[in-house]
């Protein structure tokens, strides 16, 4: 091991983290590039890595941690029914601390004291990332370059970016940059900043990369049956050509393929930072989107009603738990016990039409709903006296009726 | 005035309440027949009115309550974006008070000291419009004959009701009855009942009375822009063809034609009674779901994050208060209170696409709002200077690595 | 078995439930009289076994369920720091379950198919017993006399019980009756009712039972060393004395004594009951008043700020369900699953001084306390950089800013 | 006006202030002193005068801002039933908006564009005085000595703020430092630090200033008649020797003494801090506590249940936002708009007993009270038919006895 103090980057292969790191090893750190594999599209790990070194990173880690994504952190999500500000599927929210714990994991495995991220210095992301490795690493320093003035005086624009890779032999991107910012996993892409900024501005048609638009996909649906138990998809049955996943990964990415295919997730909204600014975002989260729907189907079918309105206050506080980066923290912890308890009778089958941009709910079955056909027919009795009723409505009633009382007192004293 | 004793009955000329009136007057009561203008579609008022004088009622009042129902229940529903869990957007439960207070107005204005509707004993009408009652008019006697023995033991399915009919001279519906039961308003459709208490029993393609099948909808989009002021639109533009709408009646029957031709609004939910039982109901809501998605959009631009965090929870209590028929209550007054509070600054203009059963954000503006496009920009600084994150991680950072030192010390003690 | 159904009676010896188990008797019911042991003070079991067996009764099953009261019921309560709107600490609506179950596992025992119990009809009591009932026994079926116009309108004032007493050779009561109603077990007395009823009517000196009158009460405190485990109390320990206690129902009748004597947990309220009414009641709860002081206390000391905050909303709401009966629904049991889980750190020692009334807080320490000394030092830096707060000052300003940005814009444009 | 900055100073006269008053005309600044009059006791407004200009403050102003102090931020905090954390009466948290929004006054009318104050780097103050700093005047530039490194390794311990005022002619205490911090207002003193920093380590019987020791303190208690309108107390009435007060300064400074002479009001806590940190302070607060006593009893007794629930709930967000420092923010006055609009008919009259430590609610009486004494009477059925009670058990029942039959089908099952 060197004398140097050693850092870890959370490194994606473009220009903004390749000049991070030539300008931390300039700051005289030795700097272990990782990349966390996240299902991102279009993603060459190989060539990133390539980059990497030849850009004189000491070692190179690039880990697929796909597979705890979609189980230790989307499923809960989808436990949940976790939705930021009514809209937001928290997909670049669930995806911050998962990377965050395997960079930490990294620099207590490498003995590097350092960590550093190309975040930039008025997004979410930093802190995503920084208080997760704060909970999971306490002594742990972090550089951020883009709230360092050394650094963000000195690359005001892209074109300081340019000239110091030029002079740096980083590879320049081959691809114009397209006029917004993306962050992309398999859970969904979102897009923000360029002319997306201005709220007003419509979002092109040629943003979208893993929805097909609505105009354009199938004029024939795609039906799935979706069986949850404890509140998590188990399987995903095709009914028309029979496909079956069952493997979390799997079940998942198929959900994305049909949901995709179809058109399905895509929102445009303004949304809160936590750092208190409005931001409009564009996302894309197809996949995601039929889940949250059908868990949602098959919660509220079989979750006593009391139950699922303490969970749904538990659940708001989640989604921006998850948001605002506090994944490990206390309050969160405790909150994902919560909702997992709350879970063990969700239990079922939903079956749901993906069509043109939405997901329609056919009907559903479960073992454990207390759902029962007989006691709410209309045609049928039932265990049930409806004179029972006339005094539910009366002592209910009583308490409007005093205040009826009290209201026309005060108005007859007056 | 007689020496009878005189009931409003809550009339809606189909066999039910038809057979009700008849057995009221038996029941030695003069019988005022009320019946509702809520917009339902189909509805013939005049055959109505001249089939409740024909079986006898004293008096028949036939009263348009659609602009009070959009102004005054509707719009309301609208600024809280209420949603009875997570997707029921309320259409009977908001007609159910405006009715009730209606017929009260006339039993006080008749001198009438009972009130009698045709709801059955298992749902929530029954209590919607006893608790209105109970409220406005506390001293009130409610006849509900679904839940007197005397009546429901004696027509216990609908060949009962028939024979009575017969037997009684009034007329029987020439049109077989749907194999499901349905409440109609300018608001929505419901549908229960019949083949669709079984919960996975898919809802037939020739239930839809609002809607357009989303498969035979057109293949181009209508575009709006939905202008808000105090959180209720007060301008509806069509971008295609000019259409302008601003009287509230108006408009929202516009963005029913829109979104019934685009197939909008159509769900199939599973909800918890307020009496205790689960539910099955089907329901479309055209316009109501461009409005809600709109108003949503609106509101989170320009309400404050943390105005907004309250008013949320509150909203959700709402829901509550309306779907359980407490519209008329001490704390639906005040929640209303309360939500029209928050929604001083809901004000601008979002546009959205609706297209084959979905509705899509397309931007939005505002004179008012809180989004500063240059503060939450990626490429002007703005008045922000980004060094202060790393102060404010670190401060919500203490409390995590606080809690990190804990365990860390729990776990070496044992 | 008999051919008659067989009844089981919630049987306290008193005027009351004697005539009701002769009358049950008369309409025809084998009566098996149960008698709960919950510690209510100058309760003559076995003169009560006797009565009831002279007047009829079948069987009779006396059953002490103070332990399982304490550490079932109460105990969860102190994890919670139930309080019911802010002052009521919930000893009747904690006795009620665990009595109800009793006298259901009685009931199944014996193959009884009714329950009966001599609660009034405008109270919580009623309820909470038949939730319970019809919870653990869905099939039972209930006579509540109170409730039955042939038995209310028959005996419309004491005068007639006292008629029906002699006409049945039940024996009356010896001591006359005091001008008010009372419940008590061994965690308060509750007093209600005749002179209490006009709420502005001071309760009597001479009404309180298990607390000294604070003008009268010693003139040196107690002081206690109280050590909580998982949120509820294992040991109490006198200063002055020595005195220890570890038992749950040991250790909570120990500080019965010692608030007892101090003249602690006296309150007069109005409250709401379930059914809408406001009711006035006096209580002393003089063990649950200090046991839930130093609970509040240790639960702050150790338990992590958003934590808590998230638990208190949960707390609100097990109060809720608990004082309106619904100990055995769904909701209560996620409630309680779910605070439990929060009590795991909840760990440590508080010292409390009992005096006049009133209980002090004097320290507390704790293996497992979030508290640290040296952070939180005015005099030592620890492991905190002032510099920081700066940061997070600014960036919690900056949302205040854009709203007083945007307040002056709005009045400037006016 | 000079060509030097202006910064206005909140002053107190003490050791610290006196020094950064001379620190901040080291560095460049003209400096304003400011002082604000909350009746705090024992300060001599005079002396601290001669002192800032002795110290060359070009300025002083000395402000009596208690009449807005007790109607614009007590009697919110009255009407809120405002505690933080169970317990804390905020009697600080509302002091600091008070003063800074009167600072920001005379910085705007000065011309100043700095403030400066001597809160610790540590505490919730510095953080209370900048939001409401940045919300009421967003340009302003804070300047805060403790968080400055320059200030702060200059001035490690009270030994170099000694050195320093000798150096500067700064008058030294005459008094030596009692080994805790103070923080005094006419609501509260609060204690913390030093010696306290040890939790467990017992308050002093020396430390409290404005309660007598309830060991010391009279043998007959204070009767009070409080008289509430609007929520707020609008006359108090001493009924033994009929002393009466109703302007809100005179009315809180009467409960103080009350509350003083019978030693109420005393806590000893570890709250949590803002920035994340667990504190342990004592705190007396002796008006507050009768006040807040008060109004919870004519709250409860007056209001609709739900409504109070509701309210409940707000208030608890309240109490966070004021001791987060967050009086000026949009979440805050929409809070306090709610709050206000809950006690509309909160009126009536409390009597309270003051005796040894602790407030003792005798009864009370309100012409708006939706208490019905005849409705609740055990002797008098009044218009309620207890009838009604079966059904409203049986359909609360109904959802429970569904869960039961689930959970008998899944036992039976297994």
């Amino acid at each position: 091991m060197s004398d140097k103090k050693t850092v870890v980057l959370a490194y994606s292969g473009g220009l903004d983290t390749s000049c991070i790191l030539v300008w931390l090893k300039e700051q005289g750190y030795d700097v272990i590039a990782f990349m966390a594999n996240l299902g991102q599209v279009d993603e060459d790990f190989d060539a990133a890595r390539e980059k990497a070194i030849k850009l004189g990173a000491k070692k190179v880690f690039i880990v697929d941690i796909r597979k705890e994504f979609v189980e230790e952190f989307i499923y809960p999500g989808i436990q949940a029914n976790a939705l930021y500000e009514d809209r937001y599927q928290l997909g670049t929210s669930f995806a911050r601390p998962v990377i965050a714990r395997e960079q930490v994991r990294i620099a207590k495995q490498e003995g590097a004291e350092y960590l550093s991220h190309g975040a930039t210095g008025k997004g979410n992301d930093q802190i995503r990332f920084e208080l997760t490795a704060y909970a999971l690493y306490p002594k742990v320093k972090i550089i951020a370059p883009w709230r360092i003035p050394a650094f963000f005086q000195r690359f005001k624009g892209r074109p300081d970016l340019f000239e110091y890779a030029k002079a740096n032999n980083i590879p320049l991107p081959v691809t114009p940059k397209s006029p917004w910012s993306m962050d992309a996993n398999l859970m969904h892409i979102s897009f923000e900043g360029g002319v997306l900024e201005n709220p007003k501005h419509e979002g092109p048609d040629d943003l979208y990369q893993m929805t097909t638009d609505p105009r354009k996909s199938p004029n024939e649906p795609d039906v799935l049956e979706i069986e949850f138990k404890n509140g998590v998809p188990i399987r995903v049955t095709n009914v028309k050509d029979g496909t079956e996943k069952k493997v979390p990964l799997d079940l998942y990415l198929y959900c994305n393929d049909i949901g995709g295919k179809h058109g399905v997730g895509r929102i445009d909204i303004v949304e809160n930072r936590y750092i208190g600014m409005k931001s409009r975002g564009i996302y894309e989260t197809p996949g995601g989107t039929i889940l949250h729907q059908a868990h949602l189907d098959i919660e509220t079918f079989t979750m006593d009603k009391e139950v699922r309105r303490l969970k749904q206050g538990l659940a708001l506080r989640f989604s921006e738990q998850v948001y605002n980066g506090f994944w490990y923290s206390p309050e969160c912890v405790f909150t994902r016990e919560c909702i997992a308890k709350s879970q063990e009778g969700v239990e079922g089958t939903v079956k749901v039409s993906v069509f043109k941009g939405h997901v329609y709910i056919l009907g559903r079955e479960s073992p454990l709903s207390l759902y029962n056909e007989e006691l709410v027919s209309m045609d049928v009795q039932g265990d049930y006296d409806p004179t029972d009723v006339a005094g539910f409505i009366a002592v209910n009633a009583l308490r409007l009726r005093e205040y009826g009382r009290l209201r026309s007192k005060m108005a007859a004293d007056k």
